[in-house]
């Protein structure tokens, strides 16, 4: 590829950019799309008014969510967002700082070094191959590949200061946001799992015997696990409530028309008789805390923070696998489905799961490898000899190279999301915040695994597979592809990176549907079903993958960092918006991600530094190798060092915060309140029938509105109060 | 090697076995070896008569001894050599019960296999290859690979049936062991590190101040480590003594001569004028516990056991380096010197023993490489040309190739448990037990590395640090090297494992040692001071490895496993002798060392099943080799549920267990008493003045010995009544 084929790339993916950012601007001025782009703020305000009154400005594109995401503060986003935010724009904010400092070091140092490495006629700038500008160029054995190695040892000094520094900060402000969050109920309650059976005895009673007699003086209630079926036991009721609905006496059956297929629905308009349905409407006949209905785990809530901790961290019984404690997530935060998993099964689960993963990776390598057969255009031209004449059209050829492999890449990685997600649910954690941790460690391993070293092994497939048995070779082959390879991946950047900004702060999925449920169902009413959290699972890995690029083609090709911070810095301004306007925080890890930043950033650097020693290797450089090699062990060390210093934190909760809390609570008085608090806190019912009551109320909802469509002058009733009917908005509604 | 040169090699050992064992039925009925050979024994009694009456029995071998041995009860073991004991004669009886079951499959099904695996004509039994009894004569693709194939089975499945009952019954004893001992210091006490630096205030202070803050309900008391220079301290106090000593007015000084120089020592000879000394015998001057001495480190005594154990299992502090708290080990058990390091240094520490003990390692391998060249004596006549003529000769070629390299390997093999014992020291544990531990964990390493591997690449040194690169090749160079190697290994049991037995049983450096000090210093007293404790450092990595050598060879060359069992039988009553007569108990870890026997043999079955689809791979039997990948993954995932159903009670203890035993004491009223003897368990400073008493007392003895030889008719004084000059021999005088 040459400078030709990159500029094509960079002007179709900057032009793309500007396009869709200028036609998001315009799509979020329009109210129909209020709930798209402005979900979690329309959910916190509860107020959508302001709706269809046109101006020509609606049409004109503005940058002016730019300058509002520009200005919001940290303390907004850890107020909006949480701390998982926040640890996510320091990532970001990590990124820019550390690679402005590589491209300055790289454009004025080692660019030059790599552009006159080799005596040789250069070409006009435009038709030079992008090789001239790494490190194949240098000659071998040059004096000059000192600049590389001073390079590499100012940017791994300057991320390692800046890691520190980031999560020294991000742990003070774990600490903090501990202590200042109000009473948690997460922070009294702990989960007990595999709770022994015994023969006519409840586990209920089991678990009440247990705690009032080994923690008698810090005990204050618990609450058993009922049968995960219960939620289809709900919805037999629910299809009972239907048919008494159905029944109404005087309610004269309307059919209303659809749509969708121009037929009429089966759903029957319900005349104004809320009191009939609410009597109907009870739970009495459900009965469900039977013996029968108990699975052997339940929530034990005690009467301090520190003696819930206490409770996690001993082993409670002669046999590990029995009266398994650990804390419990927060109860917006809770997996119900998996609580009823017996214990015994994880570990299985945790293997299965394990080897699913490595086997969907190892399968993903073959598309992998066909996209990498299309940056090779001769590859191409042999295997399709018809496409021969095609393919030499310049344009053409420009297009292939630089642009087609990585959408295709882009558009099978889009699978990768949901198959790690369902593997992670399988696993068996029992909080989403959980799940979504171990989906993101998943995809990250899948990313670098598949995106960066399958496609850095010329031999493609059967290669990277050998790779495996002989650790000891992937530096040196590493170092081998990775200066021919850069083109590749300064594509990859533009195109998968700039172009997922775009989708990103796009939501072309929420707005198709939002588009098809207005237009084609006729609902005109903005629901906060679309509502959905920030997938960290699937953006941290992605701006990961990007800062391991970064770091392992600052110093052998270092035209790529120009590109990558314009990506970083879009990407700030655009989660920023995103954490501001779209996405609504459900549950809290606090901070959980760092850990995971940390260590594939060091891994990252580590990595960097045994390709720079190989590439010196190969430049038959013995010296830069040699002064590099301490580089890795200082790097080590430090993360070694970071380890014992922060990890902890990350962990175990800290004694002294805890007891200092509860004594606090307890000096105010406010201990009481909370215990009264707690005892509601984590239950499975009132949930599960929220749940029941929403499906409840949407059926309501749509009868009462076809009946409203048939009375002129009627407005359509506003969720912000509560159903009449179900007395369904009472609550806060927000769910996954 | 042909069945002649096994046979020379089994009859040398075999005889010198015999030999060193009659010598030593013979040498431990002298009572001049009694404390050799009696140390425990002598040492628990307090007894030490019955001395020099003359007799013919005592120079008549008997196997007297092996009855005893036979007879113990595992209870007694239990009683006299504790939990750790009991631990490594279950590795002992679950190795023979293993390899009786691999010896009756292999020599019944596999060996005949292997004998007729090829239509070949066979020699004269004598004259037989080794070879000919090894997998290497079955022909490739031979049906009769199922054979080798079930056996296989055979041994992992009753290899995992058995671990797992020992699992079992170890947990029970671990669990029971807690229960039923007497008070231990150790449960109630934790060690605290790290402890933060204020200005103005000891770190006395700090520790009280802290845990009255957050533990005040728990607390008892605390004692803090003092500087680790106070050794040096007391021995200018000693000096300072000794010149007082020689000071003595009316003491004529007499010249004592030295039998081994034939000079005159320094000592001048004191007179009875005890009180003089003693009043000059004061702690008074020595005033340590001041602000100067201390060191961030303390014992932390708490009211109850579980209040400990929580204390432990908490992060204290935001920084979770400082208030480092870890269980204390028991008071005989700690390594005052190693709690002086700072807390900080003790991550550099380990990674720097790491790195040497990994440098040791490749070092290693040069003598190995040398001893492996002696086995071909194609290679060594090529080397050196002159011995020629003189390796012709058959005898000495027998030697050479049955004898030599295995005992060459052995002497060097001495110097690695000092050696790694120093970096277990440098590595900084707390306890004696947990430097034995991570001791024996290297020299596990070591020996499986070195003696295991090494030995069986063909190329030696530097094919053997190759090998380390590509790590999927090993099982197939293993395959390979394997039946080519069963003659070194089949003497290596012999030799190394026969010898080292009879070596363990005669203790030929304790027997020399007491020899010159009994005939050259002229000390006929026997003292306490060569006790040792049980080498379990050094002997379980040696048990576990012949546990490997048998496992991977079993099916392959199932000759060395008559030799094999008999080593374990023979091990068997050794070293139950040697805990009842000679070693002391002085710390124990508790059965902590199951974990290490456990996963060692997990190791070995994996690699041996591994191995086999090498072998079966290579003998182009795919059946087999398939049949065997599920036999891999069974035995991981069966080590994987040993992990999650027993191992925790090896790391933490049961709150349940010590809940119910804190209940125990205080429903008996015996808390007060207990918590009395606490304050004093842990106190540096009378632990340290007792060595010191120790020295002074040695001086005292030696220099009334010195005056008692001049007058005749006086019977030398023994040590079980307490010395009048300085009180030594009231208290338990056992140390390391």
């Amino acid at each position: 590829m040459d400078i030709d084929a990159l500029l094509t790339s960079a002007a179709i993916n900057t032009g793309l950019s500007v396009l869709l950012f200028s036609l998001y601007s315009i799509l979020r001025k329009q109210p129909s799309n209020s709930i798209v782009y402005f979900g979690r703020r329309l959910a916190s305000l509860n107020n959508r008014n302001s709706r269809n009154h046109f101006s020509f400005e609606r049409f004109v594109p503005s940058p002016s969510w730019i300058v509002k995401a520009w200005e919001t503060t940290e303390n907004e986003i850890l107020a909006i967002g949480g701390l998982d935010a926040v640890v996510f724009q320091r990532t970001l904010v990590f990124s820019i700082r550390v690679f402005s400092i590589a491209a300055v070091m790289c454009l004025f140092l080692v660019l030059p070094v790599n552009y006159y490495g080799q005596e040789m006629k250069h070409k006009h700038i435009h038709a030079e191959s992008l090789n001239v500008f790494t490190i194949a160029n240098v000659k071998e054995g040059s004096r000059w590949l000192w600049a590389h190695c001073l390079t590499l040892y100012i940017i791994s000094c300057s991320a390692c200061v800046l890691l520190y520094f980031e999560y020294k900060s991000i742990t003070k402000m774990r600490l903090a946001h501990i202590t200042t969050s109000p009473p948690n109920p997460s922070h009294f309650t702990i989960l007990v799992r595999s709770i022994p059976y015994s023969v006519g005895e409840s586990y209920s009673n089991s678990v009440k015997k247990f705690f009032t007699d080994y923690y008698s003086s810090s005990y204050l209630s618990h609450q058993i696990v009922y049968r995960c079926g219960l939620v289809q036991k709900l919805m037999v009721d629910a299809e009972k409530i239907c048919t008494k609905i159905k029944a109404v006496p005087n309610g004269q059956p309307s059919l209303k028309p659809c749509c969708l297929c121009g037929g009429s629905t089966s759903f029957k308009v319900l005349t104004d008789e809320p009191e009939s349905v609410k009597d109907s409407f009870s739970y009495s006949n459900l009965n469900l805390a039977t013996r029968d209905n108990e699975r052997s785990a339940a929530f034990v809530i005690f009467k301090t923070r520190y003696a819930a901790v206490i409770a996690t961290q001993m082993l409670q019984s002669p046999n590990p696998m029995s009266w398994v404690t650990e804390l419990a997530p927060e109860p917006h935060d809770v997996l119900w489905s998996n609580l009823c998993i017996p214990f015994r099964q994880l570990w299985l689960r945790k293997i299965v799961t394990l080897l699913a993963s490595v086997v969907f990776m190892v399968l993903f390598l073959a598309p992998v490898t066909f996209v990498q057969g299309l940056t090779q255009l001769e590859k191409l031209s042999q295997t399709f000899p018809f496409l021969r004449g095609f393919l030499k059209q310049d344009l053409i050829n420009h297009v292939l190279t630089g642009y087609l492999p990585s959408v295709i890449l882009m558009l099978f990685l889009y699978t990768v999301p949901p198959t790690m997600m369902l593997f992670s649910s399988v696993e068996g954690p029992v909080s989403r915040s959980g799940r979504k941790r171990s989906a993101c460690l998943k995809i990250l391993y899948f990313t670098i695994w598949n995106v960066f070293f399958v496609n850095h092994v010329s031999g493609g497939f059967l290669f990277a597979f050998n790779m495996l048995s002989s650790v000891g070779d992937i530096p040196v082959e590493l170092a081998k592809a990775i200066p021919n390879q850069a083109s590749f991946f300064v594509t990859y950047v533009l195109t998968s990176g700039w172009a997922s900004l775009s989708c990103e702060v796009m939501q072309p999925f929420s707005l198709l549907c939002n588009f098809l449920k207005k237009h084609l169902r006729r609902n005109h009413e903005d629901s906060s079903d679309g509502l959905v959290s920030f997938p960290y699972h699937t953006e941290i890995p992605r701006v990961l993958l990007f800062g391991l690029i970064g770091f392992t083609y600052s110093v052998m090709a270092p035209l790529i960092l120009p590109f990558l911070l314009i990506y970083f810095l879009l990407a700030y301004l655009v989660y920023r918006n995103q954490v501001v306007n779209v996405y609504i925080r459900k549950y809290e890890s606090g901070g959980q991600l760092w850990p995971i930043v940390h260590n594939t950033t060091i891994f990252s650097l580590v990595l960097t530094q045994m390709i720079a020693i190989g590439v010196f290797g190969i430049k038959k450089s013995p010296i830069a190798s040699g002064f590099t090699i301490p580089l890795i062990i200082c790097t080590l060390l430090f993360n070694e060092y970071c380890r014992q210093r922060f990890s902890p934190i990350f962990k175990k909760n800290v004694a002294q915060v805890l007891i200092e809390m509860d004594r606090r609570d307890e000096q105010s008085g406010r201990m009481e309140e909370i215990h009264q608090q707690m005892h509601s806190a984590y239950c499975q019912l009132p949930l599960t029938s929220h749940e029941f009551c929403e499906s409840v109320h949407k059926l309501c909802q749509d009868n009462i509105r076809g009946q409203e469509d048939t009375k002129p002058g009627k407005e359509p009733s506003e969720v912000s109060e509560p159903c009449a009917v179900c007395n369904f908005g009472k609550e806060d509604n927000i769910r996954e």
